[in-house]
């Protein structure tokens, strides 16, 4: 399921950093533009993210340089394109009204790369900074073709949310995911697992509790 | 002890995936050619980074992918220069009879920056494929000012061995560590601590245990 470049490398696509509650729910119900994870709180899900000093978008010098802080340094390398699904890009369901929706990320988006967000309803490509968006109407194979291309040589990440990663792992797309299980219960929502457990027929994995209350587990391939 | 460069990015002096054993040494007693870790088996040190899929001196593709390999894949990032004793660079020891010994690594050395040897016996530098040596006599903190110029706004990588890593830390200048603690007791030899727990007036600390049998020791200023 790997791409090898012209070097000899090999392509792969990663989830990285991707929340989920203790039962699995990477986003709570009803997003909207005021609550972008539904009911579940951001707060709680990515906290462990934000105290580290390498969190992309940390304004204030300091921040800790523990284990959190390997996997927010993770985040961008090696890294030359993102695969999205069209609810992690907006709050917006069906056709679009107009393009006014740039994203929740104001002006400097924290990707840098290419990225494809998958959606039924295609539009024009944009520019914000160095990130460019593109809209594609694809399978999960023909959008990872399209993503190694755009990402020449470097790895895809795998964004999210939960069911676009369900998609992934469906087709069996996936290289390698680093999920952080947050110490809370949503009880409903986007799921991504009923356990982790379910996973392990297909990947390895290291199961890595961290003082902040977080539990990373990190899956490669069989 | 930080150094900002011109674009407002800190420096770091790091110090990454130092093996030492249970009872905190770098190496065992009467280091040799034969035997560069002195009675210590460099398998029971290093086996850990070795099964990695990021491990630099990897020839085959595979390895593993999960908690161990973010320490090794960590190793290069964002490394500008290293600075390491003499005695990681060399099992000889006074004066230099001639310039033969151009170190462990072969022709292709895993470093790929200049690197800093402090001795007390200065010797040219030379260079192997894209690592330079230079070899300096100097205390630390000028040692790590010359690296710091070197490294050209990155992080510069502080290599060993025990004794090295002790004056750095003496004169407190090392702003990370990533010690991997071994499996095994040697009794004797080149001593980085008596307790981890030393480190902890001055520094945070998280431990992280892999499934592979170490325990990572991941220190970050207070």
């Amino acid at each position: 399921m790997s791409v090898a470049d012209p070097g000899g490398h090999v392509q792969l696509l990663r989830v990285q950093n991707f929340a989920v509650s203790q039962d699995g729910f990477g986003a709570g119900r009803g997003q909207s533009f005021e609550r972008p994870f539904g009911h579940a709180d951001p707060q709680t899900m990515l906290s462990w993210a934000g105290a580290t000093a390498s969190w992309p978008n940390r304004t204030d010098p300091g921040g800790s340089r523990g284990i959190d802080d390997y996997f927010t340094r993770d985040y961008a390398r090696n890294i030359g394109a993102e695969i999205m699904g069209r609810n992690k890009f907006s709050p917006h369901r069906g056709p679009w009204e107009n393009h006014d929706w740039q994203g929740w990320w104001g002006d400097e988006p924290p990707f840098h790369t290419p990225v494809f967000v998958l959606t039924h309803h295609e539009r024009p490509s944009f520019s914000l900074s160095d990130t460019t968006f593109h809209f594609l109407n694809a399978d999960p194979q023909t959008a990872l073709e399209r993503a190694k291309q755009a990402a020449r040589g470097q790895d895809v990440r795998l964004g999210g949310g939960a069911h676009t990663i369900r998609e992934f792992l469906d087709a069996d797309l996936i290289d390698t995911l680093h999920v952080a299980v947050a110490p809370v219960e949503l009880g409903a929502g986007s799921r991504l697992w009923e356990s982790p457990d379910e996973l392990l027929d297909r990947y390895h994995r290291d199961v890595v509790p961290s003082p902040t209350g977080v539990t990373h587990h990190l899956f490669w391939r069989r």
